[in-house]
């Protein structure tokens, strides 16, 4: 296995890992540049996280928020290749992964971040998370296979297992995905199980901290929790989860919650790439970079995005910069930037991140928005939830696919998507990812 | 696990295992009626499988074809159940299932077909089949997958491989594939894979008999052959597979044509159910009914549709009726009929099938079709194919999403879900669907 990239004349090569928000913006950029730009993930879609849990909740399709590479880049001269990065050698300017080696002359690892279980793998083991659009569908599909099975079973302990959610951690995705659940319970479930107690079915959205939404004002946190408990879900602040067992959610303070449908949104981890020192490894995995988004001790190789954190690099953010897709995007685009502007010999210039404000949707008309000077909930921050959202979403077809189905969840108080499925998988595609698995330290 | 139904008062009780076309139509028809109906599915879903092959090349979302019947029976009184009917103990009118047992007075028996490897277990394990959402969704990943990976596999044999289609089984499914891949040959993957050389990407259509569409006229196969033909597929008549090995299918007459793609849509076999004399089950494995769809020998089990075969019943088919979801909802709307008419002391009324005609579709503005004394191709027919197909699909969001995406597709050439996925397993699955393959003969 080999790229297959013939090098061009004169064209320095931009090997880019990870297509999210900063990995794909800097494609974009470069993809006119001079530069012969290479772009690897492991999946052959970019996908748009902040509405993956529209996804988990049955309300829209992957599809309506996912785009083929080969589409986004079938109009630039930007390579794809579909692989996972293993490891690096600096000093031959070799990158390895699972499709075997690439050259590079920069280097920008952009591969964001996995789900921290904090080093329990007992949780890592049973717990559901939702980072993906494979785990959100994971996710769908178990929830709705409990709903079935609650209907069979044969205890009122198991019942209450199978109906009980318990969502640990209340960021951003936690918040929205408590509230998405709640609405099912509301709406839908009523009507798909009419023998069903809605009584047994029980939200919790378990919170280490003492607010939600830690990265917003205390208002929004403060509303967030009023929203979600005004539509019936447990919110419970301060609360630690030590494990799951027997179907058990095991609390610090004793506290046990029965519950099958055990959702991990607490936390995540940058994604880890093999020969980097361990000095420049930072807080929850992420790569050291200075102001320019290099890496420490590096002069070609770079990261963007979640997977990096800048110390001391942007005066601003001394201690490092949220994980949020606007940094993703502003680091992509100013590294494109000032790639060019080293080929040319100008000075690179520093990142700054400016804040475009942040929002969190809860349910039908509630959400929390907050911009530089202005704070809203309710129905405003939610239509602003959606107009930002939707304008965001690569594609017209997609555009419309959502606008089209979140218009149709409106009007109905219904979610289309309540079907439970696995794709087959094919034998050959079964080999080739043991085939894959296997390629590490050469090939 | 139990089905957890009581018993009403004076309500017989009709267990429908399958929600197919014929097992959907009775149960709609019987829902009102005076009976108890237990809908028993090993999906979550009612499929339209004339589309799949549509999910299979990536023209539609498994969503657009499918339905939950929580949501089809949510306004009647037809009790669903998720589970996979096991065996019959007619002596004591229960059925068993993976999720436990249910007593019935009446029993149809609805459960459709599988694909028929005719014993060949290396050709069961390496293929691939398309009768179900869940196999068409594993061959489009696994489609697209070897589309990637011949842009960086080593050898060009190895190209050729994964570029090369085969399809064995010149039915309608068969063709319809064919065809929709080749549109994806011209009009996708150019654009997808500038750097691929197209010429390497070869379509087979592999049928054992003279001609392809062997339930239609001498034109429409001729027909459609030549429309595949023009389309730059391979179609290869009178070719029986033998195997496949070292990724290459082995035809009788000694040729071999190596690919990692080989489609498998050449044949059908009954679902089988436990504890059914061996006497009572015909060619192809399916259960032999008498004119009332009556299993032989039983008064108060039935089985209508693909799964069935009426052998003298109907007059003008005497051996048997072809598998067609026509047949299927004739079947299922008269044994609702013949139920209640039985209950009243009536004489039931023995079946006929009402032949409505049959099609099959080609590609853009290709397809034929005929009806009792109509036959047409090409435009026309494409049309009335449309038509049909969208008439049959259940439900307005359906009708409506399927509509815009063909709409979309026409006016783009494209395909707009080229994403390989594969939804996360929980371990909470994996443990029921383990504790539910061991219920087999009590629980």
């Amino acid at each position: 296995m080999s790229f297959n990239i013939a090098r061009e004349n004169g064209k320095k090569r931009v090997v880019i890992v990870g297509g999210g928000f900063g990995g794909l913006k800097m494609a974009n950029e470069l993809s006119k540049s001079g530069f012969q730009v290479v772009l690897v993930d492991k999946n052959n879609y970019h996908q748009f996280p902040p509405l993956i849990y529209q996804v988990a909740s049955a309300g829209l399709e992957p599809s309506s928020i996912s785009f083929p590479f080969r589409k986004i880049f079938s109009k630039t001269e930007v390579y794809f290749r579909m692989g996972e990065a293993r490891l690096i050698y600096p000093e031959r300017n070799i990158l390895q992964t699972s499709i075997g080696k690439v050259e590079y002359d920069y280097l920008v690892l952009a591969a964001g971040t996995t789900s921290n279980f904090f080093g329990n793998k007992h949780i890592e083991e049973e717990a559901i998370p939702m980072k993906t659009l494979s785990e959100a569908m994971g996710l769908r599909n178990a929830l709705l296979g409990n709903f079935e099975r609650s209907v069979t079973c044969a205890t009122e302990q198991e019942r209450c297992e199978l109906l009980n959610i318990v969502i640990v951690g209340g960021g951003a995705t936690g918040v929205e995905i408590a509230g998405a659940l709640a609405e099912m319970k509301r709406y839908v479930l009523p009507k798909d199980y009419p023998d069903m107690d809605n009584n047994l079915l029980q939200i919790y959205l378990l919170e280490a901290t003492d607010r939600l939404l830690s990265g917003m004002s205390k208002e929004s946190s403060e509303k967030s929790a009023e929203f979600l408990k005004s539509m019936g879900v447990k919110v419970c602040l301060g609360k630690k989860v030590l494990d799951y067992q027997d179907h058990k959610v095991i609390l610090e303070d004793g506290t046990e919650i029965p519950t099958r449908t055990f959702i991990w949104v607490s936390g995540v981890r940058a994604n880890a790439i093999g020969n980097l020192p361990e000095n420049v490894i930072g807080r929850g995995g992420r790569i050291k970079v200075d102001a320019f988004n290099r890496v420490e001790g590096f002069s070609n190789i770079f990261s963007i995005g979640d997977q990096c954190i800048m110390l001391g690099g942007d005066p601003e953010y001394p201690n490092g910069h949220p994980q949020l897709a606007q940094v993703a995007i502003q680091q992509g685009k100013l590294l494109a930037e000032n790639l060019l502007r080293q080929e040319k010999g100008d000075p690179m210039k520093p990142f700054h991140y400016k804040n475009l404000g942040s929002m969190a949707t809860v349910g039908r008309n509630k959400a929390v928005a907050e911009f530089s000077k202005v704070k809203t909930q309710g129905l405003i921050a939610w239509f602003l939830w959606l107009v930002v959202h939707l304008r965001s979403i690569l594609g017209i077809r997609n555009k419309v696919s959502v606008l089209l189905n979140w218009m149709w969840s409106y009007l109905t108080y219904d979610r289309s998507f309540r079907l439970i499925i696995y794709a087959r998988k094919a034998k050959e595609v079964v080999d080739r990812e043991k085939r894959e698995a296997e390629v590490h330290w050469g090939d």
